[in-house]
């Protein structure tokens, strides 16, 4: 995926927000390595002395997951959630999120699967789309008597209180949103959750670009 | 449990907190008729006039679970985070709460296993034990592929930002706290997590007063 991104957008040299875990020094090595052997440079934003330049200067921005509040709260400590959103959104620079980093990309961190281990200012994330998702959605093992929620009853309470369609997507899926286009690829698949309706089960290759016109 | 406490404790009448799921209404009923079965009397705070009134002359309160963010959120919309606390911590009012309503119980919900559904306006709950819990703990399927963080390795990530430990307890357990003594009951056991050490297995019956000191 980085390497068709860095090919079909000209991009040789990504932005790398480590943020999401605590050993920033270390997970970067691990992207760095990674993104070396697909051809691509990788600098970390930490690693800059102004992260608003960084992000105004990138050709293309990488998010890594881990936990999702912390990564959010330091998108705001640094104050790069608006040049983000502005820069993808206006410019159209190339976006890749996994994980936390997904959510963060969506309207709010609201259907975040992570523990509230710090206090972000807010919820509401770099909405680069009009929707929320839930990564690493799975649907119960048939037969759990675990008495917490499932996923699915998870994702119907946050429905109690909003409206903002929910994606969720499978582990080994992902969402290539491109213009006004937005199609599962990978090899999993998605569950859609639209407020008062049945879910819906998503095949790899669907097209959901009407999404892209919801609020 | 509730029989127990009743007798132990002199109550006849308990006060019901619904705050934590949707339908007040609905789960106030289910609430009523298992606590009439146990002999005592249930009345929601939902459906007083005055929900600090209602703290103050409760003999006896109960949190229920359903989702922790809303639950916190609700608490502090009616103003009834401080009353609960003094009452329970200055008048020994009997508390008992479940799930959600046993997060609330501690030093921060930064350690619920929900979803992010609403925005409280801080993440700092009732305090009345001076540790956090991690309800319906679980340890990792062995052999699991769910590339999502396990909740031991969520818990690790609370303890990147914080000191405070983390009581994780499993289905089918809980924390009897009177005084200054603390111990698990139930059928299950629990997992302790101190900042820095390796997690401890504690059984049924173990005596966990000691973490009542810490800070």
């Amino acid at each position: 995926m980085p390497r068709l991104c860095g090919r079909r957008y000209g991009v040789s040299k990504v932005l790398f927000v480590p943020y999401a875990l605590f050993d920033y020094d270390g997970y970067t090595r691990k992207a760095r390595n990674a993104f070396q052997n697909m051809g691509l440079e990788l600098e970390s934003i930490h690693e800059k002395e102004d992260p608003v330049e960084a992000v105004k200067e990138a050709q293309g921005i990488f998010i890594g997951g881990g936990n999702t509040f912390r990564l959010l709260k330091t998108l705001y400590d640094n104050n790069v959630i608006e040049p983000i959103t502005e820069r993808v959104l206006q410019s159209g620079l190339p976006y890749m999120g996994s994980s936390a980093g997904t959510n963060v990309a969506t309207v709010s961190i609201c259907t975040t699967n992570d523990m509230p281990i710090v206090f972000p200012p807010s919820f509401k994330a770099l909405g680069l789309v009009p929707f929320n998702i839930n990564p690493h959605y799975i649907d119960p093992e048939p037969g759990s008597i675990h008495m917490g929620e499932t996923r699915e009853e998870r994702i119907k309470q946050y429905h109690e209180e909003r409206t903002t369609p929910v994606l969720g997507l499978k582990e080994g899926s992902m969402l290539e949103v491109e213009g006004d286009k937005a199609v599962l690829r990978g090899k999993t698949g998605a569950k859609l959750f639209i407020r008062g309706q049945e879910p819906q089960v998503l095949e790899i290759g669907t097209d959901i670009s009407h999404l892209l016109k919801s609020e």
